[in-house]
């Protein structure tokens, strides 16, 4: 792929390579301090990662979240955030921030938005009212946020559409990349690109292609977990994600399971976020080291064992499952603080292994490993 | 007053008293430590202080708090919690906990319930069941729980009621609790009685007589904070507090507000439970230096200031009230665990200030300057 050859930062080094596989390890330097990647980043839509304190986060390990840049628009709205010198202040929070430019949020509410070159004319899901954002308006949206990296504003395509629609769909994306990349100003703050083409191989690839010449700081695969079979993913991040610049930090989003990281780690994706741990745990669904549990189960009633035994979390050092389920039962706020807390842990954790794994080239033992407790648990 | 001369266990000694009111600090030793008085005891209804970790009351120095045996008799059960050890173990808080018997929930839910001479009837607040429970199951109950101090079941009468009424429910009252005491069998756990009489005042220093007598290791005034005028009840805490034994910790249930505190602090009281803290962090009304705010208010939008300049806890030495305001106005669930947080180092911070200024003679001038601020803040 042609490349442009104008020297651009050096924020992303590989540290070292799985010998079989594209797994790598990674340093990802940002404004507020440096990533090692693989990394997955808890999201955090509103400026908060669900019943998570900042402090929490810090005490896990975690050196970088997401946040959104839509609700974050729509709410405290971008005259507050300017006003508060920008998101890291605003949240008391000194360390990474992604933030994600909403293009799925606003794709997602379909009777909500109307999508035009210009941009996508959208109603607030909290008022109802009327908001017009251009690729521009997006790209000063995140400036004024100050997150350290930001993504372009992209049209999310749902799942199933026909090859017209993807095609005129990723067109506009570039066309709108483009834009993002002309506006962007902000030297301190990486701007990513993101692959679009819906699930056909030649256009993703296409997408790609013509984003790498765009030279962003980062490139994303976008436009999954939209309900798509889970094979289709595989299939997608297999062939596209060692095709992406081996230089550049790769972003898989809104993904995924445990056994979706490592596969795709595999594949060469160094980034990654999902709600799944924040969200599973206000469900009660948690992961441990022998597969998810629900906690609400009436077997947990008097089990005094902690939730992983292997776990060294703050919250697996300290209560039973008991307990977990009677407050899960019980509705305390307590229950989505100690899960969320856990699982998130359980997702850092994983991570950590992943990058051990890595370095030590046993990437596909801790694979196995995992698979077997994952397919195990399905299968119970 | 008459007290039987047979030794009781040597629980509670006072260490110092205020040369100008019945205000004394003491230290009340429990089977779970030490507890410096006057204190305030977050409320765990269920097992748990709404929103917030046992860690987290470790941290801003709770030495005890409250648990209600209706609830958690109703949910896990006696079953589970005899399974588990008791309370303690269970939530992992290995400080104080102070059982209330469920008096005042069970005759809350008034159509819900009959009383009998022998107990009291009353159907589940959670799924309808019928239950009966005696004065003896309740003490049972709670030796179960394994709590530091138990409380005897009561009848708590609603405001207004008539002299008759009042005087016969007292009777049951102090029949119960006889019963109570002769059931009671656990040595590590205190056994106090409840004053009852509702606003009358010769009715309550009867049932203070008569409880006395009865040899409790602590003493409570039950049945206030059920809708009756503020100064009826400052009235009749005036009366009773100094009446009650000196040597026994004096337990006022369910008061109140800092003011009221302060208040009753002169009056001789030692110890204090309300929801008023946890509750209204919930909700968003929160306890300053300056008197209360309402987090919700729209001047907070951008104000960079801690919620409370002049507080040393963790949320005001790391957050904004623009960010609290957020965090509440978005629903998000870090909104309770901050504000409960808040509140509730406000309140114990004001026990500790209470204490000190017992020690140093400076009472009266603590509570001229609370009065200046909360007076102040009405008045806004």
């Amino acid at each position: 792929m042609s490349r442009p050859l104008h020297p651009r930062q050096d924020s992303f080094r590989i540290e070292c390579k799985d010998p079989c596989s594209h797994a790598r390890c990674g340093v990802l330097e940002t404004a507020h301090g440096a990533v090692e990647t693989p990394v997955f980043m808890p999201v955090g839509t509103a400026g908060t990662v669900k019943a998570m304190s900042p402090g929490a986060l810090e005490e896990m390990g975690s050196r970088i979240i997401l946040a959104n840049a839509y609700h974050l628009y729509l709410r405290p709205g971008e005259a507050v955030l300017e006003r508060m010198a920008g998101l890291h202040r605003y949240m008391s929070w000194n360390r990474g921030i992604l933030t994600d430019s909403g293009g799925y949020q606003v794709f997602s509410h379909r009777r909500l938005r109307t999508i035009r070159e210009d941009g996508v004319e959208f109603r607030s899901h909290l008022d109802g009212s009327l908001h017009f954002l251009s690729p521009e308006d997006v790209v000063r949206i995140q400036e004024t946020l100050g997150s350290d990296i930001a993504m372009v504003l992209d049209e999310c395509t749902p799942y199933p559409v026909n090859r017209e629609r993807a095609r005129s769909s990723m067109d506009r994306s570039l066309r709108w990349a483009r834009r993002s990349k002309d506006r962007h100003r902000n030297r301190g703050q990486l701007l990513f690109g993101i692959v679009q083409g819906s699930m056909y191989p030649d256009l993703r690839r296409e997408s790609l292609e013509r984003l790498v010449e765009m030279d962003f700081q980062g490139l994303a695969l976008g436009g999954f977990s939209v309900g798509e079979p889970k094979p289709l993913m595989y299939d997608l991040v297999q062939e596209l994600g060692p095709r992406m610049p081996a230089d550049l930090p790769r972003y898989l989003m809104g993904v995924g399971t445990p056994l979706d990281l490592l596969f795709c780690v595999r594949q060469g994706i160094d980034m990654f976020d999902c709600v799944l741990p924040t969200r599973n745990a206000r469900n009660g669904t948690l992961f441990t080291s022998r597969g998810r549990l629900n906690i609400r189960n009436a077997t947990y009633r008097t089990q005094e064992d902690a939730l992983d035994p292997e776990c060294a979390c703050r919250v697996c050092r300290r209560f039973s499952r008991a307990y977990l389920r009677h407050l899960h039962v019980s509705g305390e706020i307590l229950s989505p603080i100690l899960n969320t807390y856990h699982n998130l842990y359980f997702y850092l954790d994983l991570m950590r292994k992943i990058r051990q794994s890595i370095a030590s080239g046993s990437l596909l033992e801790l694979e196995n490993h995992y698979r077997d407790q994952y397919r195990a648990a399905v299968r119970r």
